[in-house]
């Protein structure tokens, strides 16, 4: 049979946990819950209910997993350790200072509940950290180092987009290629901020709007842009909408370390993604764990779980046998 | 307490688990192992005995975690199965084609002794096979290649050496920028095994031989040259002893595959590790993965695991809590 998942909250991640589904033949869609008028929502399946999210506790039972699609600003610290008490939950929560507060949360709440949760899946947080834990655990005399980019990130979008005569925008974190290469080499370099990403700007300014002034609020915004090399470029809407409505990402987790009698040997571990869509690759990730999760409440697992705690074998739907013959 | 560990025989990969036991503290070496006569063996670490393979049973309830260091041609496939009935023990046994019956062998034994073993532990198998798991079960719309180099082959160097006239010989294997660059187009090409490596040869050849037959005779050899483009050099001694005296090697996983609803999105990961030295490299993943088995064993875990078995917060030293905050 099936494994049951519920979506919960359709925007850009949930409708990239949407098409993964659909691409899992073991997996099967079974609602999209939302906090808008259902009627309002139109989703890509045919058959599948769209429920108001006041309604989800009449799915208790009839799901095994439920994927929380919401942002990690408010909607899941409140969200996943309230469901969690009621359904397997699992979630992308990527504000990494804040993870141990709301892997406790959910952990306690799970525990109520009887149920196992998962917590901060994705590539970073996810396919990033566990690439850091196994490196740094292959090569404890090493150091490493995490590169995102190219890519469009969203946060520092929305605030170009929130200075005065800013009609729309949209920036990409950029490695330098040159940071890159020196941690390649293995000499072990300390990089500032600086040193490592450049921020490129494409923005389109209200008619008449005074663009040094512009300029110059994104390049000296503390925390956002005021450590970096920021490029800005002014365009047109048609321009944006043209050149810049995908949502592209990806980055590099390197580990360059040494080993021997002397440490006279240097060995580089590297890991990088190219991601066309950063959504539906996140999405990806999640709905590989939802397998995962979906066979550790099977066994009974309870509390909090994220991607250290799993079993590779687990995420895939071929049997270990087949594993073993095909893919080790 | 430490984990206590053994080194069953003392070749290469031996020596590279002596090594990389002393960068992790919380690892110690009880006992080297070897076939040979143990008065004629002095290894890097004082104070540590080295003992008769004959007595190894003696030392039953003195070593947490066995770690056995022979060649997988003949050795392993005796060795893993008969050990694992007395100890936990960890090999590295890379014969692809034949991991199905060595698991089910090893298995046996090691249900039989109450123990748990774990089987093909290293880069590839290993490392890689990780990745392919993890590659495949992430997007199940996609193809993956392994390409292996640039680096030694220790079978490939063995089997020229064997041609009447050649004193002593290295080959390398090449990945070849072209196919990498194809397969990271996204374009999933379909590559020969000609088009993927090239092999390069550095040959010692007797006073007066036939230069030209020997080179005939590697590049028209089955299975290890003939499918393949084959450079072959000849050089002095000396020069092969000062150029040419590392194990390099290395490679990459790629995998590349399609999102979305019309699966419009591509997406490309990639693994790639540069070793200085496979051996040193292969022993530091053994001696991660011996930390994880020794954690299992307390668990009261029996049978054949593999890498596809293990939380990866096993491998680490890291409390569950330090991994959560300093690399999640």
């Amino acid at each position: 049979m099936a494994i049951r998942i519920g979506i919960y909250g359709y925007g850009n991640l949930g409708r990239g946990i949407e098409c993964a589904i659909s691409q899992n033949p073991d997996l099967s869609l079974v609602a999209v819950f939302t906090r808008r008028d259902p009627s309002s929502l139109v989703i890509g399946t045919e058959g599948v209910p769209v429920v108001s999210a006041n309604d989800i506790l009449s799915y208790i039972g009839k799901i095994d997993v439920l994927i929380l699609c919401g942002g990690s600003a408010t909607d899941l610290p409140v969200q996943t350790p309230a469901l969690a008490k009621h359904f397997c939950v699992i979630d992308s929560f990527d504000t990494h200072a804040k993870i141990p507060a709301h892997f406790a949360a959910v952990d306690a709440s799970a525990r109520e509940g009887g149920n196992v949760a998962m917590i901060s899946v994705g590539w970073d947080p996810g396919m990033f950290s566990l690439n850091r834990l196994l490196a740094a655990s292959i090569l404890p005399d090493g150091r490493d180092y995490t590169f995102w980019g190219k890519g469009v990130s969203q946060g520092h979008s929305d605030a170009i987009r929130r200075i005065s005569g800013v009609l729309d925008a949209k920036q990409y974190t950029i490695p330098k290629e040159d940071a890159l290469s020196a941690v390649r080499s293995g000499t072990c370099p300390s990089l500032s901020t600086r040193e490592k990403h450049l921020r490129e700007c494409f923005v389109v300014a209200e008619d008449g709007a005074d663009l040094s002034r512009i300029e110059r609020e994104i390049k000296e915004m503390p925390n956002y842009f005021a450590d970096y090399d920021t490029i800005v470029h002014f365009i047109s809407l048609d321009e944006l909408r043209r050149d810049h409505s995908g949502i592209p990402h990806g980055g590099f987790v390197i580990r360059t370390g040494k080993t021997g009698k002397d440490l006279e040997h240097s060995h580089i571990i590297e890991y990088s993604l190219k991601l066309d869509s950063n959504p539906e690759f996140t999405a990806s990730v999640i709905v590989a764990y939802a397998r995962a999760l979906a066979r550790m409440a099977r066994e009974g697992l309870v509390g909090c779980k994220t991607v250290f705690d799993v079993p590779p074998a687990y995420l895939s739907p071929k049997s270990y046998e087949e594993l073993l013959a095909s893919l080790l």
